[in-house]
């Protein structure tokens, strides 16, 4: 069997550029955050073009959206398929919605070939875009998948907030999105999303397609030292607690002791907020979001609490408190086995050798597969690694290449290939 | 001859509680940015009441707002006195609130006088509330005084913009405040700030009234570290170029080489923007408003060399670009002399025995001084110094004291006491 045939590029290169353009600006990427105004258009645009094609929306209580294809009827088991529409701010295009609407792409495929009588449904297929993958405007990420496998309760989701103070659940109602809506789909046999790798190791490879067997682990802790505001001028030295101080000995300090003893791991410090932030008041209370990321929990254990006497130390040295806000562990995951081999007998018979490769960042697939949903994660190679950033690129051959993969693999699911081949 | 009689204290009381409601919120002090919309409650009070006294209000272009008591004609020189009812974010009640109410309070009780037979005024009066003295909301501070007195282009005024990218000509539009209104008076023989101390020196003295001889240098430096966006997971350790470590390298090593070196300047980094900041992303621009304050121009000019120097090593040390946004010098203040002179006989006279001392925070006083109005700053205690901290507060006594001292020094200058004495 051989899966390749013309596959819907130019119906794909139409509606990413449509959706690319929503958030836009000038040489500043695309900032589409969840459950913003832009998110809500991008929904809208996606849901449009899906209903066109004959599927059916549903949403869930905290806004994922499913595209349905009851194909197989109602006690068939379902097959899911997406990513996310949301980015970070200034963000690229690729990221997330690569994964989204290749999906629908191969959806629209299949759909027409069961039409024709060319493939035998015995799945039914969703085309799923999960709430507020990136994390950047609500923490923790990955919120809708989390919540969907039953990770994350539907509640502290909904009450997370942003920067502003607004909830998630106002959020979503300011787009329209208020609860379940339609019948949402139970949960799947598999999950499959397709992924621009974010690193360089399938370019240095040469190859076009990844199937990821695991995912490093990740430590999220979120600090605030707080001090006291007082004025910056007349107010003696020594009678200060500056908490910016404090934050910014604590961010040095925290590279410095990881990158001497754990020289291995990925450690960042890239959300800081400052409050009152006026330059004439010293800094009453400084909140700083560090992630150390990893293959193995214990070593993040322990480079955690190299970094936790770190920053009580920098609180010591600044007469400021120490508060530890969040400290959230994400477990690696082992992707599924037996749909890693699906997806490289479908890489395979389009002609293209797959690399097994590990995923440094989180994504939806690990939130299903860490929960119990059987997941594949495909990854297509990102132009020089480049990720979270407005220049995000992956060439079109890659594109087709992650698109017949992707379709490849959903037909056989479809068909009902059984896990063990 | 004694000033001192029965002040309006109630009067003071009143409409000091009256403004102090406008941005407050429990336990978080007051929060009256410049050209907000609180600001422009709290002008429009300010205006109603001095109106019901009698006076007529006039707004120059960048939205100074001059209270005008016409007592002696035309052609007849003009008196200052005020400060601004802009405050910082959580900031005092007392901070540039007192100073304009109690030139308010003076003013009225000084025309009540003139009608009564008992002032024969030589001079006219207007009681002044300087836009943006905080610099909180938009940079530099001082920007009412600084344009009226000419040391600050208008237009330069109104392009500035707040962190929102809102212009201040914009902000004052949104409050009704859309250029000239009224005549404004033309520059005075003499300006007269009442303020806070925000500092111990007063307490320490037991005094109650100080005077202001001369006021500290600032070098307010805003530097950027500019580096690169990229995902916090898989972009490899060394491809990163993260502003927010530059920057936190950046202030620590500040904080290490003025305290080390030059152990008597006051020191700040006390405003941070990160851009984007999402937990997720490298950060890509971290922009840090610095501040240097001590009494000598010179060594302000050394320690800032030694302050560029470790923010360049921190830049090198991250691969990130250092540019610096701006680097203001503000000159030290030498106080008027001879206005000196006349608030200390103000001050005997109605049994008070001032401490002559510096401020190290800037006034609109200042800049007027610095700009060839020869002008006099008094000071009345802060309990424990506390100052742009929701508990700053000057107890009642000293506040009488304040407006005794204050109307005493007015009725002299307006009665046309000549500078020399």
């Amino acid at each position: 069997m051989h899966d390749a045939r013309t596959l819907p590029a130019s119906k794909f290169a139409a509606i990413f550029d449509e959706i690319s353009t929503i958030g836009a600006r000038p040489s500043e990427g695309v900032t589409r955050l969840a459950a913003s105004a832009e998110d809500g258009v991008a929904r809208g645009l996606f849901a449009a073009w899906m209903e066109q094609g004959g599927a059916r929306i549903a949403l869930d209580a905290i806004g994922n959206q499913f595209v349905c294809f009851d194909w197989a009827g109602t006690d068939a088991p379902w097959i899911f398929a997406g990513s996310h529409l949301d980015t970070q701010p200034r963000g690229g295009r690729f990221d997330g919605t690569l994964g989204v609407l290749a999906a629908g792409c191969a959806a629209l495929d299949l759909s027409e070939q069961a039409s024709a009588g060319r493939l035998k449904p015995t799945r039914n297929l969703a085309v799923v875009n999960w709430t507020n993958e990136e994390g950047a405007r609500y923490q923790p990420s990955l919120t809708g998948s989390a919540v969907f496998s039953g990770a994350l309760p539907l509640d502290d989701a909904l009450t997370l907030r942003d920067g502003a103070a607004i909830s998630l659940k106002d959020a979503l109602a300011a787009i329209g999105i208020n609860g379940e809506k339609g019948t949402v789909p139970p949960s799947p046999k598999a999950y499959v999303e397709l992924h621009v790798e974010q690193g360089r190791k399938l370019l240095e490879a040469g190859r076009s397609i990844g199937i990821v067997e695991g995912t490093w682990a990740a430590r999220k802790t979120t600090v605030r030292w707080i001090g006291r505001a007082a004025h910056t001028g007349p107010t003696p030295m020594v009678d200060r607690r500056d908490a910016l101080l404090a934050a910014a000995q604590g961010i040095a300090a925290f590279e410095d002791v990881i990158a001497a003893n754990f020289p291995l791991l990925h450690r960042s410090a890239a959300r800081l907020v400052v409050e009152p932030n006026s330059p004439n008041v010293v800094v009453d209370r400084a909140t700083v979001w560090f992630e150390l990321r990893g293959p193995d929990v214990a070593e993040l254990d322990v480079a955690g609490q190299a970094a936790l006497a770190a920053f009580e130390k920098s609180a010591a040295d600044t007469g400021t408190q120490l508060e530890i806000v969040a400290d959230a562990l994400r477990n690696p995951a082992t992707m599924d086995g037996q749909l890693m081999t699906i997806v490289g007998r479908a890489a395979r018979s389009s002609g293209f050798e797959p690399l097994t490769m590990r995923s440094v960042a989180g994504h939806d697939a690990v939130a299903l597969q860490n929960s119990g949903v059987p997941s594949a994660l495909i990854f297509v190679p990102s132009v020089d690694g480049i990720a979270h950033h407005p220049d995000e690129l992956t060439l079109p051959d890659d594109v087709q290449a992650g698109l017949t993969v992707l379709t490849a693999t959903l037909r056989r699911l479809i068909e009902g290939e059984s896990h063990a081949g």
